[in-house]
C-alpha cells in the first residue's frame, strides 16, 4: 500500500501474530479482495496451522522475510513483545510500508514503537480494534470478526495525514468503524472500561476457586456468575502484559474501585439501607440508560 | 395440596408478588394445569394487571383472601417484605395449605417466618429458585423460566416429611431440578457467587458513570463491560435487601475479594510479572473448567 492508496492497490499484507485477532483479519480481508497476498508469521505452529487452514493467510514466512515483502504490516502479539517485533523488522520494510498494530495498550507500543523503530515510526499507526472476547487461537477466527465493531486509531505527530488515512482504509475494510483518540486517553479509558473488569473477574473466579468448598460453589454458580466470569476466560498472558503496560492508569482505577467497594462494604455492615439504595439505584439506572443507548 | 399430595389435586395456588418470578410460576403452573384457580397479590397494579393480561393468574385478591382460599401460597417478595406477608396471612391460613417462598437468602427468611407463624411455621417449606436475571415485572415472565434451572430447598426441622415433598413437586412440576441444603450452607454459598458479584458489578458501574470523562468512557465499553455489568441493572431494591438480609456472610465475602484483590493491585505496582500470570493462569484455568462441566 502507498501512501498514495486510491491509485495502486495493496499487494501483500503481513500478519505477525496468527492468533484470534490476527486470523481474523486474514479472514476479514481474504474476503474483501484488498490485498493479492496475505502472508503469516507466529510463534504457534498450531496456530499458523489453523490459518493456512481456515484461509486466514497464504504462506507462513520469517519475520524478515514478511518485513521485505509486506505492503501493510500489522502486529497481533502481547503488548510486551511489540518492542522485539518491530525491532526485528526495522532494517528490512519497504520504503512505503504502512505498520499498525491491534494492541490493547497504546501508550507503551508506541514508547517501543519510538525506541524500535527511530525515524520510521512515521510509518507506524497505532490502532486497538475492541473485539475477541475470551476465546483465542486461530481456530477461533472469523471474518466478520470486526463488522461493526469499533477500531481506535491513535495517530502519532510523526505520521502523515495520507498514512493514517490508509490505515483507517485498512481498518474500515473489514467492516469496523473508526475512532481516533489521543493514546494517554485511549488508555485511561480502557483501564476503565476494559482493564479494571478483567482484574475483578479473575480476582473473582480465584476466590470461588480457592474457598475449601469450590465444588459445592461451582457447582450452584448461575447466570449471573457465568456473565460476571465471562472475561476471567482470557488469555492469562495476554492480560498480564496489559495489566504492566497500562500500569499507571489501572492502579489508578483499581485503587479507586477499592475505596469504592469498601464504602459499600462499610454501608452494609452499618446496615445503612438507605445509602445502599441510593448507590444501587444509580449503577443500576445507569446500566439500563447505558444499555438502551 | 392436602399433605397426602397423591389422593387430592391441589385446588388454589395463590402468588404473592407478581413481578417475573412469581408471574412465571404462575404461567409455568397454568401450562402444567396443576392447579384449578391461580389467585395473584401485587403492589403494583401494572404487574397485577400484566400478570392478569398473560394468563399468569386469573383473580386479583388481597393477602386475606389468598391466605383464606389457597392450598398453596408463594412468596414472591423482596426478602425483608417476608416477615409482614407472614405475618399478615398467618390467621387466615388453611389447616393443611403449605407455604413456600422465593428468597435469594434463606436464614433470615427463616428468622422471619419463625417469628411470623409461630407454630403455622411447619407449613413453611422455605425456597430459592435460581432463575430471573436483570429484567423484572410481570412483563418479562415466560412458563419456561425454571425449566432446567436449580431450586435450592431449605427444609426445617419442623417440616413433615410430606410437607417437604409437596413442596419439592411443586417445583419439579415447573421443570426445575431441586436440591436440598441447610439454610446456613445456602447463603455462605450465594454470598460468594451471586451476592458478592453483585455489589462488584453495582460498583464498577457506578465508578465509570461517575467519572468525568463517563460519556466517553460508555461510548467505547464493550462486550466484557456488557457482561460484567450485566447484573448492575438488577433491582436496587431487592439487592439493598438481600445484601442486609445475608450481611454476614456477605462481608466475610467482601473483605476476602479486597485482600485479594489489593494483592494483585500490589503485584502490578512491583511490576511482578511472574505472580500475575500465575494468579490469571489458574483463574483462566478454573474458568474454563467450570464452563465446561
Amino acid at each position: 500500500m502507498t501512501q498514495n492508496t486510491s491509485a495502486v492497490k495493496p499487494l501483500t499484507l503481513g500478519i505477525v501474530g496468527v492468533g484470534l485477532i490476527g486470523a481474523s483479519i486474514g479472514l476479514a480481508h481474504k474476503k474483501a479482495k484488498t490485498f493479492d497476498k496475505v502472508l503469516g508469521v507466529g510463534r504457534s505452529e498450531a496456530n499458523l496451522n489453523e490459518a493456512i487452514k481456515l484461509g486466514a493467510i497464504d504462506q507462513v514466512v520469517s519475520l524478515e522475510q514478511c518485513a521485505k515483502e509486506s505492503d501493510v504490516i500489522v502486529v497481533c502479539v502481547p503488548v510486551a513483545q511489540t518492542f522485539s517485533i518491530l525491532h526485528a523488522i526495522e532494517p528490512h520494510l519497504k520504503q512505503n510500508a504502512l505498520i499498525t498494530d491491534a494492541g490493547s495498550t497504546k501508550t507503551d507500543v508506541i514508547m517501543a514503537a519510538k525506541t524500535a523503530l527511530g525515524d520510521k515510526v512515521a510509518q507506524f499507526i497505532p490502532a486497538h480494534p475492541i473485539a475477541g472476547g475470551a476465546q483465542h487461537g486461530a481456530s477461533a477466527a472469523k471474518a466478520d470478526l470486526y463488522q461493526g465493531k469499533e477500531v481506535i486509531i491513535c495517530p502519532l505527530q510523526e505520521n502523515a495525514p495520507a498514512a493514517v488515512e490508509a490505515i483507517n482504509k485498512f481498518w474500515l475494510g473489514m467492516g469496523a468503524n473508526t475512532h481516533r483518540m489521543s493514546a494517554l486517553q485511549h488508555d485511561a479509558v480502557f483501564a476503565a472500561i476494559s482493564h479494571l473488569p478483567h482484574v475483578l473477574s479473575f480476582a473473582l473466579m480465584l476466590q470461588v476457586a480457592n474457598a475449601e468448598d469450590a465444588n459445592v460453589k461451582l457447582g450452584h454458580a448461575g447466570a449471573g456468575f457465568r456473565d460476571f466470569t465471562r472475561i476471567a476466560a482470557s488469555s492469562p498472558e495476554m492480560w498480564r502484559d496489559i495489566s504492566l503496560a497500562n500500569k499507571t492508569a489501572l492502579l489508578k482505577e483499581m485503587d479507586q474501585y477499592l475505596n469504592l467497594t469498601k464504602q459499600l462494604r462499610d454501608m452494609i455492615a452499618k446496615e445503612d439501607g438507605d445509602a445502599l439504595l441510593k448507590a444501587f439505584t444509580r449503577a443500576s439506572a445507569e446500566r439500563q440508560k447505558w444499555e438502551g443507548r
